[in-house]
This record gives C-alpha cells, structure tokens and sequence, in this order.
C-alpha cells in the first residue's frame, strides 16, 4: 500500500532525508514526474521564480555536496554519489525590492526563497509517493554558481539530490518537536 | 476518485488558492491533521524554525488580510473572511547569520526563510486532501507582528487561511510555465 493511499499525512509523514544510495537509477520518467510536481508548486504571485538544472555528471555532484552544509554532518555521511541532482535556480529578474514585501512593498527576494521551497518540497513528496529516496541539502552559492554556470545576480540556494537508498542504510532517528509546544492561539503566547 | 488513489502529483495539481469562503467551519480534528502534517515539514538541520498562531477573531484575520500582498488582487477579491487563519511564526533565535550560509558559514535568515516555507506548503497539500480550501499569504511583518503580539525579532512573513469554498466562487485560471523553458541539463543551459 502507498504512503498516498493512505492519504497525504502519512506521506509527509514518511518523507525523510536519505544518506545513502545505492547506484540504481532513477528512470527518466519517474525523474520528468518529480519535476512535474515541482513545477505546480505554489508561489508567490505565481511567478514561479524557478528554473532546474539537472545534473548527472559525478564531479559537478560531488562539487555541490562537499559545499552542502549540514551541521555536524559532513559529505562524508552521504555515502556514494546520488545518480541525479535537481539544482534549484532563483531567477534575480523575479525579484524587486532587496527584501520585499515584509518590509517595501514590492515582491523581494524573501518571498522569492519562500517560493523556491515549494517546488524542493513538492518534489521530495513525489519522490516519496515513488519510493524514491531523497534530500533536500543548502548549498554554498559560489560553488554552485560556477559549478552550474550561473548567469550574474541568479543563485541556486538549494539542490535536491535523488536515488534509491541502499538497502540496510542506516536510519536516523526522525523527530519533531510537540505540537503543543507550537501552538498559540489569538495572539503569539495565548491560550486555548 | 480521490486524491489518495491517483497519488501525489495528482494532489499537487489540485491544490489552489481559494478567494471565496463560504461560513461553514473548518472541524477541530481537520485542522490538527493540517497543523500536523505542517509539524512533519522538512527543514535547514531540522531545526523547526517556525510556530503557528490559530487566529479566529475576525477582526485581527481582518487585519493581517488586508495588509497581505496579492498583486493586483486587493483583500476585496477575498470575499468573506476565512473561518482560520494560520499564522507561521519565525522565530529569530533559529537563525544566526545575517543571511546565512549561502554567503558566510551559519544558518542564517535565508535558511529560516526557505525553512518556514515547507510547513504552509504542506498544510495547503493537506487542506486539499480533506477537501478544504486554503490561500497562502504574504503579509505585512509590521501589521503581523503587532496584531500576533510578537517578541522583538520574531516576525510571521506568511499566513494560511483555511475553510471551505463557497459553491459557485469564480475560479480562477491556473497556470504554470511549460516544462521545457525550466529545464537545463548539466548546468544553466545545457541541453540534453
């Protein structure tokens, strides 16, 4: 039974972060339908200020996961390359002001990275609903800049890797906090 | 044939912005579900930089309504006021750097935002499955932070309204840009 099948809870649920893929392939289909439901992620104003870059070529991944920061974990804890990489680019044209609505009062370039989530998240919960491993990792812009021939001004904050994971790969303990720890109710602070 | 059956992406493409609520309440239990799966959303080194405020009180929905940023729409296009809004809440002790590691070598605010963008992403994905429509917002961080009461430095850069839509709303048209003037292959413009 799909984690879908079981209603979307479950999937969100169930997506998590892989550390280790095997070398299986994912086929260009599944690829082509990760990316499909990236592309109907929501953005603000629709501007969809997204654009992907595929990348399959070892030294170009293995350029951008040693730039990934992930804490105390290093790429040392990503065991073997993942056959494919989703770069996210942020498109400078999409934005106006330097930091946008919250603050001005045109589009900026927080509401572009809040945008540029979406399609990371949309596509790791496709992926998921296929059984297909995946994370989501923050890269260094200079690298990925040059790595991916970026144009002046454009960045790709975020590159989503995707593989099988290897059979027997060691989990990590998944956790969050607790919902009530969360809540306020009215106003920040009140309660039920 | 609901959502589940068809999978992910099918569920993906059938999210939408709602702009016309009818009074009909959104049920306790429906929005722990979506609070929860908001709770199970990915983040920079899992450090959950967000919390919800559950706002009912019309006149502070008002508020954060009419300070959000819709284009050319104004609050006028949302026709009645949702029954909930969901306020995320950022907090700023999550983030260390300015902007974050994209250019220095911490989590920074560029992370907090990419981070709080993935729990409203799941909460619409999961408003959609229970049938409920939904509309991400951007709104006005001074107006957010005064009417959520906010510690210095917390803001809520995004609100998520939540209800059912009235029967007979106009529906907007729904696009997205065609798949092939995303995709580059290798780096930015490498074909494939």
């Amino acid at each position: 039974m799909s984690y879908m099948a079981k209603g979307f809870l479950s999937l969100a649920q169930s997506r998590k972060t892989a550390h280790e893929f095997s070398s299986k392939q994912v086929s260009k289909a599944d690829l082509l339908r990760i990316l499909e439901a990236g592309r109907w992620a929501p953005s603000f104003l629709n501007l969809q200020p997204w654009e992907f870059v595929i990348v399959k070529e070892s030294q170009a991944k293995e350029a951008l996961l040693k730039s990934a920061y992930y804490g105390i974990y290093t790429f040392g804890d990503f065991k073997g390359l993942p056959p494919v990489v989703v770069a996210i680019v942020l498109k400078k044209k999409y934005w106006e002001g330097q930091y946008g609505y919250p603050r001005r009062d045109k589009p900026g370039v927080f509401e572009a990275y809040l945008s540029i989530a979406m399609p990371a998240s949309n596509m790791v919960l496709e992926a998921t609903d296929l059984g297909i491993g995946s994370a989501i990792l923050n890269v260094n812009a200079y690298v990925a800049e040059r790595t991916l021939k970026l144009k002046d001004g454009d960045t790709a904050p975020l590159i989503v890797c995707f593989g099988y994971e290897k059979p027997g790969a060691k989990a990590r303990k998944r956790s969050r906090k607790p919902m009530e720890s969360l809540l306020h109710y009215g106003h920040y602070g009140g309660k039920e």
